[in-house]
């Protein structure tokens, strides 16, 4: 970030830059808290109250007549205990059942990272970003676009440990060249090491959900009991709409809950293919589905931390193809966003871009989605940088292009001081008609901290930009994240604890690893 | 349109094409107003009701105590009879006087297009946007980048003239091939011929003024008392911030108000450069500034139409360089929308970018202005589409990204239907668990009509893209424009009028034309 915007200064001839020049060198004063935001929108509501209830009404309607198929007995079992009738695999749910699950899940919860300055408060009103996630193939303009690599996942890592807007980890990309059976250790491992940020994990079965809670007890000195005491890692799982959740994906709701560590229930409900083609339909059959999961987390363990979620948006009625950043989406978003705010839970939204290259398609995309995100007063914003082709793979250029906006939205959080001071009217009585600013009194106290200095932008004149290359935002955000990997990697991690950390993962590889359960 | 969508379909291979192919051919009978857009957003109040009244009373104070400077003397003049005192150049205007002006500026009115249906409803509440304005270069993927013709210019018409979602006129492009005498006709005849919205015109000098008036008389076929009953053309008048008021900028106030047309007020308050540094005390001298010419053309006419404007942002405080979309910017814009519903009034705002180039920067930049102004609730949005190097540019495939954009935000204006059809509990009973909804019922009686269908995204995968020659965004955009330009233009206009317009030009012209004042 130094090197850029010194080059940036540097190019551009500053009108004040002799003057500026030595406070320039010095760090920028200018502190802005990018790891705990709150949303500094009002709720938006964008149906009736009515409406909203009568949505709600059916999403329980739908879970008591129509009922999930649950394909994990252990859930079934679960369900069945807590009230719900069972036929077959069919589970039918009262709706006094769900209603105490919402009652329990908390609607607030602090997740705890490797120091606590990085903890992460999880409720209505706070606003966490996450990066690009679950992308089979990685992408950039200098190595192309390949299969997901460990080197890539590890990047990646090291990237969003890099920007603070970035509060938490996720699975940005699948590291193809690991075999499955001890991939949750290369997941896991440079979360724990090169960064201190809450990490994720994938629940692909209890062997390996138990080893990965293991490696975490052993990163941060915890014994089983501490562990389970607090959330210190999340999962997401998705149901299987319309109406189904499958072994893994149940088995992972009851692991998380069980071990107190948060799960993050994303109904994937593309309307016109896995749910109605209608934003209200969509939303009510994501709804429906977010509060079954909810309900099986809440039967394995009441209080368990869970993120209401939904991934509600269209497919193109031509094609079947995902669509993004629509105006379906921003839509459907909205309306969920809504349905969160009467169960009062923390709540996951998306944004994203269904385009195949980092282009001005994929950024109106994000931007609309993340827009539609942040305006729904979600708690957390998934996909929010990098996430191209509805997911299948991860940019690296626009993840940094994309932090730009993630920033933006984390400097909007920043409240907007309206003082006498700040109003300024003896810098208007300074200044006189066709004058300006730029030496008055009020703007020297605060030309160095004043503004947000964007990482990728260049605001050169047009022949200055010219004689510098004509280069494009992509390709100045292929420096950056260029910049961010040549660094050393930093190691949070005491010797100690890496020690021990890396002993285990050498035993449990010698054991044969954990196979992930499907 | 059709072309692209057609292709897209092609190219995709979509699942349901055969069976819906015949339906497909038909032209879509999804119909969304785009002209009329109510914006659906509820008001953001960025500071508190007692912060916003210290900026309006800050404002007030500078223009009491501080005073403009007016540099016409009939405006001096004006403003004298209307109470202000005068010293030299220097106006004070009492608040009386402004309060007295603000209460007479009408808050609500109707500007006449060539048809009823291109009517244009300002206030509060409302949303319209215009396309990138004022730039003195054009640009695009195929031609490059070259001083305005009146070629592009007139080609910009008609791509405004094209897209609903752009309900009125402006100066797209100064158009340098035409000399500056005569090229108020070359600006005017293609927006009465090739269009029938609601044309922009230039205020320079009451010579150019009285022309253009004539031209949209003939070409409404108005006495001049129908045509000052009414607003049918509206300019931009800029201040010349800080607290100045040049000779062309008072006359055009003057002469539109007393003509009844509509001026939108701009001041051009960058922080840091023509403003404080501040948010809060840019937005005061925006708001001061905007009240006073507010002021001048209630006392020249009472109940002039007018827009309230701002164009209030910051610069890169290392180069001078103005910046746009930034969260400053955005900022701003929530401010100055607070203080214009303070008001009651009508008000502008803007959206753009700095980039030299229409790439990811660019995009982020203008939807994030855009948003800003949309969030603001702006009733007019200028530069919503195409607008590059802070208006030094247009860019031709920008424009129809950004109308994607635009388009986007249309559809948002539209209501989301949440009632029991649409909630769909049948559809949810029909599918059963782990199925689709493509031949729901639900489904086919509304796909045809349920999504936006998007004008420049591609939604096919990777493979089908590659093979179809990896064409991005900004290309895919310039097939768009391309065709629009190659149709033969519309001419709106019947055959006498034509003639009509057409012997005023050349009699004027014949006189030598009108040269600008300045």
């Amino acid at each position: 970030m130094t090197d850029i915007l010194e080059e940036t200064s540097g190019r551009s001839g500053a009108r004040r830059s002799r003057q500026r020049g030595k406070k320039a060198a010095r760090a920028s004063a200018r502190q802005i808290d990018y790891h705990n935001l709150s949303n500094p929108f009002p709720p938006i509501n964008i149906v009736s109250d009515d409406q909203a209830a009568a949505i709600h009404d059916t999403a329980l309607r739908a879970l008591e007549e129509l009922g999930m198929k649950v394909l994990l007995p252990e859930a079934r079992d679960l369900f069945r205990k807590a009230g719900a009738r069972l036929e077959g695999d069919m589970v039918f749910l009262g709706r006094e059942l769900v209603e105490e699950a919402i009652r329990t899940a908390p609607k607030s919860y602090t997740m705890r990272a490797g120091v606590p300055e990085k903890d992460l408060t999880f409720e209505l009103g706070r606003l966490i970003f996450l990066m690009g996630a679950g992308c089979p193939h990685a992408t950039d303009l200098v190595r192309g676009r390949r299969p997901g690599l460990l080197r890539d996942y590890e990047e990646l890592v090291r990237i969003a440990d890099h920007y603070d807007v970035i509060q938490t980890h996720g699975p940005f990309v699948e590291p193809q060249d690991v075999p499955i059976n001890v991939r949750h250790y290369a997941l896991t491992r440079p979360q724990l090491v090169t960064s201190n940020k809450v990490p994720f994990m994938f629940s692909r079965g209890t062997p390996q959900s138990e080893d990965i809670f293991e490696m975490i007890r052993i990163a941060r000195g915890l014994s089983r009991e501490e562990f389970e005491a607090e959330p210190r890692t999340h999962t997401i799982v998705n149901t299987n709409s319309p109406r189904q959740l499958d072994i893994p994906m149940a088995q992972g709701l009851i692991d998380m809950a069980r071990a107190g560590q948060m799960t993050i229930i994303t109904p994937f409900t593309l309307m016109g293919a896995m749910a109605p083609v209608s934003v209200a339909g969509a939303a009510t059959l994501s709804h429906a589905e977010a509060m079954a999961a909810i309900t099986l987390t809440q039967v394995a363990k009441p209080g368990a931390p869970i993120l209401y979620g939904t991934f509600t948006s269209n497919v193109d009625m031509k094609s079947g193809a995902p669509a993004f950043g629509t105006p379906e989406n921003v839509k459907a978003s909205l309306l969920v966003g809504q349905l969160a705010r009467k169960l009062g839970l923390p709540w996951r939204c998306a944004a994203g871009s269904a385009a195949n290259v980092s282009d001005v398609q994929a950024a109106h995309e994000t931007e609309m989605s993340a827009w539609g995100s942040v305006l729904a007063g979600a708690t957390m914003v998934v996909h929010a940088a990098g996430w191209l082709e509805g997911g299948l793979s991860i940019s690296y250029e626009k993840v940094v292009t994309d932090m730009e906006m993630c920033q933006t939205f984390a400097e909007l959080c920043a409240k907007t001081i309206a003082d006498d001071a700040e109003i300024g009217f003896e810098a208007l009585k300074e200044v006189q008609p066709g004058g300006h600013f730029f030496a008055a009194q009020h703007t020297m106290e605060r030309y160095e901290t004043v503004f947000y200095e964007p990482m990728v932008a260049d605001w050169s004149n047009f022949g200055s930009w010219t004689e510098n290359g004509s280069i494009d935002a992509s390709t100045r955000a292929t420096k950056i994240w260029q910049d961010i990997v040549a660094q050393e990697p930093k190691c949070y991690l005491a010797e100690d604890r890496l020690e021990e950390l890396d002993a285990f993962i050498a035993k449990r590889k010698e054991a044969g690893g954990a196979a992930p359960v499907s």
